[in-house]
């Protein structure tokens, strides 16, 4: 797993504690480390630390400041997150390309995003301290994220960018079976038709069509030697049975 | 804004009811609403509603069921989620490709994504139950994401997969056939498992390893209605041709 750019999370005058707590668990779930209180109502507390769950050192490492231009201090690229459309004369970028603006940011300039308010957002002039805005996109009737929520869609988004390139997650099997092969599916398929014969199970106006759609079946599911062995033993026992 | 494909989020025996709450407000945001909880610990409940925060609709037409078979009813494409690598023979999907495949699926055919418990995640069973699975990529030393952050990030990527697709074709299956549902494939393995019995084709020191392979070589194809018939129909053959 490659490890994501690093960008710092700025939150302003966040009411409720446990969103402090949530927004420090999605940044390390997502390797992100640098989260930065922008006047907090309550901080320290309890439940900030009880939402984090497990993600103390985000909060230990938290920088409290007294103002948004603190924050941003030594920052090159700055985004601005809002839920709704405004009018600004800003292009808006949405999770995924803010991300991958961020990750084609030089290495020594340093990236933050900036989430305001539970309830208000961030102001106009909040907004204008930032370079960019992103915009999360959300239901037109319904779009109040919860902040932790929002923090969690872009560091994941830049967790994928990442990952640009590389391929699937493929999960290792516990053991390795090896697939089975092309003429051992073929077979397989004698073996299945050559019963399906003896069982009076063809339909002798469209073989073909019944033949074809169980190889399709089969080739999509690539079988495992053990599956294979498993269905064939099943048709010896199935013609045993009837001899 | 175009309006996202529309799914079942199905939650297992989640623990904390503020959970159950987040994970409505998640999906509201993104504009899913079929929640359906799997023997929830507490529900309904005031934490609940809560953290719902305006998301109250989606709780209220939530659908508790007593097993997870039941919340999968009439579903034909399910994702099983997990946040770490597993010992499965099942390629694995990120979010993003999970959303890709959603929303290529066609709208008659019903689909599921799945979140296990807070703690413990999905049991191997109930993963084999699923077609898919999909992982969220995270940090490999703190995978823990809120299962309200987890549901939040798939729902995002229908969000976005939505409106990526409208500025695309959509490809078209040369004839559309139905997929199979969850109790169909039900009704499949009853019937595979009673036929194999009839004709002694069973480890009784292993039935359930067989079960569970026959189960997993059959999800992973994704059967189509036409080879369910197929199958089911020789199984009738073997069956009256044995009696």
């Amino acid at each position: 797993m490659n490890q994501p750019r690093k960008i710092r999370i700025v939150l302003i005058e966040t009411s409720h504690p446990g969103n402090i707590g949530a927004t420090a668990r999605a940044m390390k779930t997502m390797a992100q480390s640098e989260l930065y209180l922008v006047k907090p109502r309550v901080y320290p507390s309890a439940e900030c630390t009880a939402r984090a769950a497990g993600a103390d050192d985000v909060l230990q490492q938290a920088v409290v400041c007294d103002s948004l231009e603190q924050a941003l201090n030594g920052c090159s690229l700055i985004f601005a997150t809002t839920a709704r459309d405004r009018s600004l004369s800003w292009p808006v970028h949405d999770p995924r390309g803010c991300a991958n603006s961020i990750v084609q940011t030089h290495a020594e300039d340093s990236v933050a995003v900036v989430f305001g308010r539970e309830r208000s957002g961030m102001s106009n002039d909040e907004i204008e301290a930032c370079n960019q805005v992103v915009m999360i996109p959300a239901n037109g009737d319904y779009s109040s994220l919860n902040l932790a929520s929002a923090v969690q869609i872009i560091c994941y988004e830049l967790m994928m960018a990442s990952q640009t390139l590389a391929e699937q997650p493929m999960v290792e099997r516990d053991e390795y079976e090896r697939l089975a092969t092309h003429d051992e599916m073929e077979g397989l398929y004698d073996h299945l038709i050559e019963t399906m014969a003896q069982v009076g199970f063809y339909d002798p106006e469209q073989p073909k069509q019944l033949v074809r759609r169980v190889k399709r079946l089969f080739n999509r599911a690539q079988l495992e030697q053990t599956e294979l062995n498993i269905l064939r033993g099943f048709l010896t026992a199935m013609q045993q049975k009837i001899n």
